[in-house]
């Protein structure tokens, strides 16, 4: 009797043992980077084109893939961004792990898998970048890069898995990093800059109107936005003023407030 | 030949296929939470009891554990804090993925993983989550809780993992939380507190001295804080003011000058 008590106490543990065991999450990692440039006073976002290995009928994607075994994600999301664009130092911001269990589950995704990478990926969660591009050079550069392309944030496609959530997420995660370091704004703008692409820059960022008087006090407070000598070339009538940003100046500004601004 | 050179292409496709494969990460993932809690004028940090199920000669480690399929990582982390201390909403923050390939190397790592999962773990990566606590209740009811305590922030002992650098990171992540919305500091304060407490918070997040009158202009400048009627009980001179958070208030300070702040 105890024998079989036992016995029973046995088989049962080793059948817990197997459900939990299916239990426990056994996952492929990926990374996906948002890249934002600004140009034209609107966001653009990197996108990597698809063409034959089209995902269902979309043909655009977050540049991404999955991170091999010597890597931790900080470097998958360095290495591929540097394969599609040629960048090797990215200013990359990890902002959030997407991992939702269906995020990968449409037969369109899951047959994309199985050609990209290999059959029997059975879940996929991705850890998500944000970096901020200059326009001036990088963006050209990029552009004319492999498959890539620069694609405005209000004309996204609809794209594979959850890469238009985590754009939302990402454009969210922006104001963060800004109200945390206002530096990387300047990241978007070129090394000279007007005026009115500034304020656009704003205006993009919390995606509503500013009043471009309020701004130009804000502005004008801001000992580390430098006013230059130089205007803008081939205009006649009210030439802008160029700006730079000096960030000897916004670092000693900084570390003096840092207590007071929070 | 043709054959020849067809069959070679395939077979070195095949290689290279089987040498792809192994390289693509293939992985559990788990959450790790750092709660931390602020009493005595110190942070605290709320860790978990190994006692039987040491880790070398390791007994104590950050709440965590493997996430389940059905979950997400955000899901997993509730349900891991809940398990521990019984409390069901926690304002908990996903802020950084762990990745590190040899994160969980060490042979007494593997061990316990062997047995507190099972066998063959052949690559952990974690997302950590952190959590700012209130003292009067949570504090003492968390600490009377199962098989967790708390652990004074400057005197953690060396825990297993990479839960040394996790804290570490998570205390640097605070401060950008608190700069980024200053109301998650009030978690971490009674309902009505003192002053001197909320001067020694900001000693505590900044890590550093901060006069004392210089903060309490500051303090004298935010409208969300308010001085309340009530004084300390029992101190006979010189008994402090309480002072409570007003959310309202803050949120409409902060609605107002969003812009003017960042």
């Amino acid at each position: 009797m105890l024998f079989l008590l036992l016995s029973l106490r046995r088989f049962v543990r080793i059948i817990l043992n197997d459900v939990m065991k299916t239990k426990f999450i056994h996952t492929y990692v990926s990374v996906d980077c948002v890249v934002f440039g600004f140009d034209n006073n609107q966001f653009s976002i990197l996108l990597v084109q698809l063409d034959k290995e089209r995902i269902g009928n979309k043909n655009l994607k977050l540049p991404g893939g999955l991170i091999y075994d010597h890597e931790d994600v900080d470097m998958a999301a360095l290495r591929i961004l540097y394969e599609l664009t040629g960048i090797k130092r990215m200013n990359l911001r990890q902002f959030r792990c997407f991992s939702s269990p269906d995020r990968a589950s449409h037969p369109d995704d899951i047959r994309w898998m199985d050609r990209a990478y290999q059959p029997n990926i059975d879940r996929l969660i991705t850890v998500s970048y944000l970096s901020l591009c200059k326009i001036d050079k990088k963006l050209k550069n990029i552009s004319g890069f492999k498959s890539t392309q620069w694609c405005k944030l209000n004309e996204l496609p609809v794209m594979p898995f959850d890469h238009n959530q985590i754009v939302e997420a990402s454009f969210l995660e922006i104001r963060r990093w800004v109200e945390h370091d206002l530096a990387v704004m300047f990241d978007l703008l070129p090394h000279k800059f007007t005026f009115s692409q500034f304020h656009a820059l704003y205006e993009a960022v919390y995606n509503r109107k500013i009043d471009p008087r309020n701004f130009y006090k804000k502005v004008k407070n801001m000992a580390y936005v430098v006013q230059l000598d130089e205007k803008q070339p081939n205009v006649r009538h009210r030439a802008a003023h160029y700006y730079k940003f000096d960030k000897h100046i916004y670092k000693m500004v900084k570390n003096q407030f840092v207590i007071l601004n929070s």
